[in-house]
């Protein structure tokens, strides 16, 4: 069967991104079992052997995650190639650091078409090498393969968490009433570089994951105003309060509601607004240079956003993938 | 900088796979380990944490390895899509098979063009579930990228170690009068399909971990000619008696040297005649349906092949990347 086809009825850029996500789900069956073990988080999270018996301390779990840059998609000519090794790592790094964990090794797939250009590959894994040094990843294996035509670079990342007990910040320990909050500052991203320049934020993700308030984590990559559906609890709706969420420079609300790729956290919490106050207040001693802001509640579905003055997500969007 | 250039001087297909590689270390340096903790055999052996005090039996080691299926390279429209998910799982499959070890975890990334057809991906997948099923493999994580013009499926596979002492088989062993064997038959694996059906070793890998004469290991997938210098140690070149080596029917000796996708294991085991019987013995009763062939021996490099009546490997060829 040729995999590619002319009707447009028939492919997957008909079914759109979630509805194919759904489909795989169904494909797959009991091949992949539920998150946070599974598919759907920022990380997979394998579960530590169980400790000797006497030992009462449970070692961390090992969390895995995937992410390739590709030519024409997530880089192009205008982006230095040593920029596009350290993209690759960094943005397996966020998802390590949306967990609360630390990196332990990474493995590289590439596809290379043999027209490939040594002096770009040459700067590519020193961006990459020079990024794992300071992240102290070890660059344990890899694959090179022949693919005429195209260039995709696949890092596979592992970690394991650093939260006692083992604990990983999921997506999905939020509910209603919980505050909603983000690290840094969103959009711009393609247009300033951040893109491949930014910094994963590993050590506040460790911070976040000691903090019991803190109930549910993920990394920003398709845009504030789709990823927060992945954080929202079942019956909720977030409620968004768009002049507080925090923009870069030059941003207007659209673009740091859209634009995607921020690899910020984005952070769900559970505390009375004193609570909330002291949280506060303790981030910005740990980390005076990053701004944590609280920018909505998750509130029940029914809530209406207008005499809340909240933002009305469904006139904003994030990156879809397959279109 | 664009990544392609029309200059063939320029490119990777200039220098060729050994030379690409021995580049690729130099550029990575200290960020990638030596084997076996790092990039050089069939998966990266990442050490278990050390015991607790007073725990002698040390834990499974964890092993990594990834590997692709790209369209136009690994399978066409010939092959059917559920074919192609089985092969990626057990290419994957037969490296942990080659340390000795079982798989435990899968995470894929697929980079797709828009265009792919809803019905081959779901068969790609329902191809895959089935076999990770079989082989007992949860698959836990991916990623959906678009990826125009192409179709690239890169799993990553995890495993641990099943032998006493967390012991790990990796390529370098072996020594100067080790013997040389192969289980199964050899060659034409793309004419007949078995590139896409072929069982992954792994109990006869996780066997042979078991026995100590058993000194390296790895499996064949560019063609014995080129493979057995892998497992070759310094000073010494690989003997290996033309005639003796097992072929598919119908396969003349070029194709069962050259034609690669075996997908067999190579061993190097260490005894005396007696002792190597015994091991033969034992292995027939183990697996009475796929033999052991014992094919050469590991000589000085000095040895003239031709005294001995073996095999000039120079006049062979496996399979090239990048040409």
């Amino acid at each position: 069967m040729n995999p590619f086809s002319d009707r447009p009825a028939d492919t997957i850029a008909a079914l759109g991104e979630q509805k194919l996500l759904a489909r795989i789900r169904r494909w797959l069956g009991s091949a992949a079992p539920a998150s946070p073990a599974g598919m759907g988080d920022d990380c997979a999270v394998l579960a530590a052997p169980r400790p000797a018996r006497g030992h009462a301390r449970s070692a961390p779990a090992t969390l895995v995650t995937v992410d390739p840059v590709i030519y024409g998609e997530h880089f192009d000519n205008a982006v230095p190639p040593r920029a596009v090794g350290r993209k690759l790592l960094r943005r397996n790094l966020s998802d390590i650091a949306a967990m609360g964990g630390r990196p332990t090794a990474a493995v590289l797939a590439l596809a290379l078409d043999p027209r490939i250009r040594l002096d770009w590959l040459e700067a590519f894994y020193r961006g990459l090498a020079a990024d794992a040094r300071a992240f102290g990843v070890p660059l344990v294996g890899g694959d090179l393969a022949t693919h005429r035509g195209g260039l995709v670079a696949t890092l596979t990342l592992l970690g394991e968490t650093t939260a006692p007990g083992g604990r990983a910040l999921t997506r999905s320990g939020a509910r209603i009433g919980d505050w909603i909050a983000v690290t840094g500052r969103l959009g711009g991203s393609l247009a300033s570089g951040r893109h491949h320049s930014f910094t994963p934020r590993l050590d506040e993700g460790r911070w976040l994951a000691r903090r019991p308030e803190v109930v549910a984590l993920m990394d920003l990559s398709d845009g504030l105003a789709k990823d927060v559906f992945s954080l929202t609890p079942p019956g909720a709706r977030p409620l968004l309060f768009g002049e507080i969420v925090p923009r870069h420079r030059g941003v207007d609300l659209r673009a740091a509601l859209g634009d995607g790729e921020d690899y910020e956290l984005l952070v769900a919490f559970r505390a009375t607004p004193a609570a909330a106050q002291k949280l506060l207040a303790a981030w910005r001693r740990a980390f005076p240079r990053l701004p944590l802001t609280v920018i909505g509640q998750f509130a029940p579905k029914d809530a209406s956003p207008v005499s809340l003055g909240a933002l009305d997500l469904s006139a904003h969007h994030g990156f879809e993938h397959f279109q």
